[in-house]
């Protein structure tokens, strides 16, 4: 392996590819992108040859990359020299992401760096395949025996998993997938793969996937997912900060004792750590003289653990800052098993000082418009390939979503519509329960064809405690968004602010009133009608990609017994 | 306490804030802000009224909220009825945030609400100052005692910390510090405050603060800190995505034996969790017949841990979509109880595949640059607030930032320079040693003039494994970029992508080459030249406002012996 891999970089050498000839201007295509056209002048990612050219149609020149030279300093008379420009790379989304795909490059010669997808050798030519996970497309680069580099895919130094430097010249392309192709002129091998690469090109389970999660990454629909993913994430915040929305990091450890400890995990130094499994005795935690663990020597000086939730945090920073909402990773330490559980997941938790249960539906209604249309504007190519191959009809579920009002009704009324549905339902319904999945996708798929729906005014047996008591006495200002195919996808209420209504409901639930003195303070202090909502990004993306399983739906996946990678 | 919350709210009621003639239209003026203007028609925050007037001076109507009502359903004939529309919130920084600080609203009506920062109770007229966080700045509301509310003022329900609605007319203000201020024409308290209130008009300390997290977002030094580390925030995200980066989350909890286990913080659910710490005995811990703790019963079947760094996962993803980076929060169990240390802390960690030290160190510059000029746009009173309180100087230095040419010098050369230095330090230098903090300090201010510099091939001795190595067998591709004032602000190398290179690496260090299986598979299948860097976002909120102590830079700081809130 080690020697397979260290020719290639010689060959960089022996080439010498910054010799002043190698330094070819290579011209391509700048695609203004609406959303990402703003760039100021210092990080400027278009040289200034090219800012003189007009906008419509910039091009920069690229030099051959250095990046594939070591990282040794150069030295110079001085000691000291100056940073480089940084500038934007060329990707083949540049190339081929534009509206007519390519062909406006066509005579163009530009370099593509990626890994082989796949590789065919016919006897007159050799098609390579070439991706660089900036768009789902590969780039075909069609070589011929007589181009510079040959030699390299003849030897097998080229193939599935290998990473490579390709030069060629933009031409239309004769096959149907595609609008161009690269006419190689030189390949450099940059490192080979070895042939137990685990994704060839027959299809593989995503079972096995999940054990390679790592490499999954280089698949369509696992490069798919975390271009979406990426792309609702940024969509998220552009949503929140032009409404002017501040980003708060909730604290992720806590020794806050508000958040029922029951399913969250422990985080502590008194635990031998050394990583070896052997070196961990049993005797050697701190005790008390009752035999009890010894808090008061642990990191934190008390039991500490991984935040449920960052929500009574962002009410601290609402109540002071009026709009604010938290993104991060929360945990629940929950024995499930299931395609719809992660024991570590990210959550959106926006909190809208001054603002009611009505607000918070139309802020929740808002968001999910404009993140699902972001996606369908600047996912397109992603978007299709889910419609095709993960769930069909996709686009047209987030289209409607897009397009159609929200239903709100509340939950005595929903509890009125199943008990007067036809349908069988496994888990009978009667006011005061909570409501299943199957419900709630009844309701939503079924009683409003596929329209998001709200419920509201839950009986505050089944809520949290902090949610505000409605008049009736008997519900509480929450509510449930209600999407096809995955049902709960969001959960909000309007606070309880109010002092007196609070602590009876903390004495109701035996709950602990000097834990929560922090969060009593906002409301002993300039209290203010509030409202707020979560949701599990994970979720979201699934919604959004129609992938089954929410371990595909996060890189790096941790559920129970697993925390591999 | 109740009773006194309870009568506001009632008020409320009373005055019946819902009627029709109080649903007077508040024209204000909407400011476009560059970054944040381009709205989708469906989120548009502008009501259609307003979009028929031209761009550069929109106007939009808004109702006194309904965010003061109860979250009651309002019983209509149907089940069901649609989700109202979301509109952006008026705020203070929307009526005295534009280039004339609001002089061109004057005559407007308007609505602030807010919590009250002072109140000055003159023979004639009133003062009271409502800030709403939306801004630095204020809100000073001129009441007379004719003006409806008053009342409120003369019981005192009106006082420091309370929360209020206030509807009345911008006028242009006789005062110095501010071009308008509102003439009250009526004032209904929200929720009242406490005469405990701990934060007074009269100065506290930042340490007193730190036992205030939850309240102290209502300073001006905290409410400025906020905003800017949002800002920071949003930065960072358009900075990358404009450059085609993916965002990626790494995951928090790792079973992955890569990190170096000693100072990470152990997640565990073997420690008994009820939370009540009379409720944890040690023998209830499952343990093996030697007395080791069984980690086979824990929720991941291994010991976890905490991450330290997002790199390794982010390098797999790098080697797949070519350029990522990671935003989340990273952990030490270190022992460190210093004003640059937290036990949590968030992490930005871009990783750049087919890309050499040079390519690094550009993007680090280009970045730091990127975000310090972001945040001088976009948050001007807030820096005017740091520059006159916190730091003086603190423009002038990062405008220093934005404009100079990063310096890079070789470690070897830099120690040359600090040997001949008339300067004595404390920790002597000779080749080979890590630089300190006061070596540091010296380079980038005194040698360099304020000028970031970015040391670069460090000895390998003091560098982490994945280094790559240079051809000089004695030093590795590593970077450290310097700032004045802070130092170390950025980290960063360029990975051994070489198999045999990186596997003799291990067995020198005596590292356990089976746990890094998927680290190797990087180098084993089409493996890259990649590079990344590592940046503490606390540190970046440090060096961009002049606040002293971390843990000012973070909404909830975690330490040793502390995890409240």
């Amino acid at each position: 392996m080690a020697v397979a891999l260290s020719p290639a970089t010689t060959t960089l050498r022996l080439i010498k590819p910054f010799s002043a000839t190698a330094l070819r201007r290579l011209y391509i295509f700048y695609k203004p992108k609406p959303f990402f056209s703003i760039s100021l002048p210092t990080i400027s990612s278009i040289s200034s040859v090219a800012a003189a050219l007009p906008l419509s149609r910039r091009t920069f020149c690229s030099v051959i990359p250095s990046a594939i030279s070591s990282g040794e300093a150069t030295k110079t008379e001085t000691l000291e020299k100056k940073v480089g420009e940084f500038r934007k790379k060329n990707k083949i989304v540049d190339i081929k992401g534009g509206p007519d795909e390519g062909l406006n490059l066509v005579g163009e010669t530009v370099v593509v760096k990626g890994w082989v997808r796949t590789l065919r050798i016919q006897s007159s030519v050799t098609f390579i395949e070439v991706n660089d996970g900036s768009c789902l497309s590969n780039m075909q680069c069609v070589m011929s025996s007589d181009a510079e580099g040959y030699d390299q895919v003849e030897s097998g130094l080229i193939s599935t998993g290998a990473s490579a430097w390709i030069q060629g010249t933009i031409v239309s392309s004769q096959g149907s997938k595609q609008k161009i192709e690269l006419k190689v002129e030189k390949l450099i091998t940059i490192g080979k793969s070895d042939p137990s690469f685990p994704i060839q090109k027959k299809r593989v389970s995503r079972e096995f996937l999940r054990t390679k999660a790592h490499l999954r990454p280089r698949t369509n629909t696992f490069g798919a997912v975390a271009r979406v993913r990426n792309a609702l994430s940024y969509a998220t915040h552009r949503f929140f900060q032009e409404n002017g929305f501040v980003w708060i990091s909730s604290p992720i450890v806590t020794a806050s004792d508000c958040e029922g400890a029951g399913e969250q995990f422990c985080v502590t130094t008194l635990v031998p750590t050394s990583g070896e499994p052997g070196d961990s005795p049993v005797n050697a935690i701190p005790k008390t003289e009752d035999g009890l663990i010894d808090w008061s020597k642990d990191f934190f000086g008390k039991p500490a653990f991984l935040t449920v939730s960052g929500q009574l945090n962002a009410e601290a920073y609402a109540t002071a800052l009026t709009d604010v909402y938290t993104f991060g990773p929360t945990f629940r330490a929950e024995n499930s098993n299931t395609s719809r559980h992660l024991a570590e997941f990210w959550m959106i938790e926006p909190e809208l000082a001054f603002a009611d249960l009505d607000d918070d539906m139309a802020c929740a209604a808002a968001y999910l418009q404009y993140v699902v249309e972001y996606i369908l504007e600047n996912c397109k190519e992603d978007m299709d390939f889910f419609n095709t191959w993960i769930e069909k009809g996709i686009i047209k579920r987030l289209s409607d979503v897009v397009e159609k009002k929200f239903v709100q009704l509340t939950y005595t009324d929903a509890v009125e519509l199943l008990l007067k549905a036809k349908k069988k339902f496994e888990f009978p319904v009667q006011w005061g329960c909570d409501l299943q999945s199957e419900h709630e996708r009844y309701i939503t798929e079924e009683e409003f064809g596929g329209c998001p729906v709200i419920i509201r005014d839950y009986p505050k047996e089944i809520k949290a405690f902090y949610m505000r008591q409605n008049n009736d006495g008997k519900t509480v200002a929450a509510m449930d968004m209600l999407v096809p195919r995955v049902g709960e996808l969001i959960g909000g209420s309007q606070r309880e602010e109010r002092l007196d209504y609070l602590e009876e409901r903390l004495a109701e639930l035996k709950l602990n009133k000097e834990s929560y003195w922090w969060y009593l303070d906002l409301r002993r202090y300039g209290s203010v009608p509030h409202a707020g909502f979560g949701l599990g990004f994970e979720r979201l993306v699934q919604f959004a990609t129609g992938i089954e399983n929410i371990r595909d739906a996060i890189p790096f996946p941790r559920s129970p017994g697993s925390a591999e990678f």
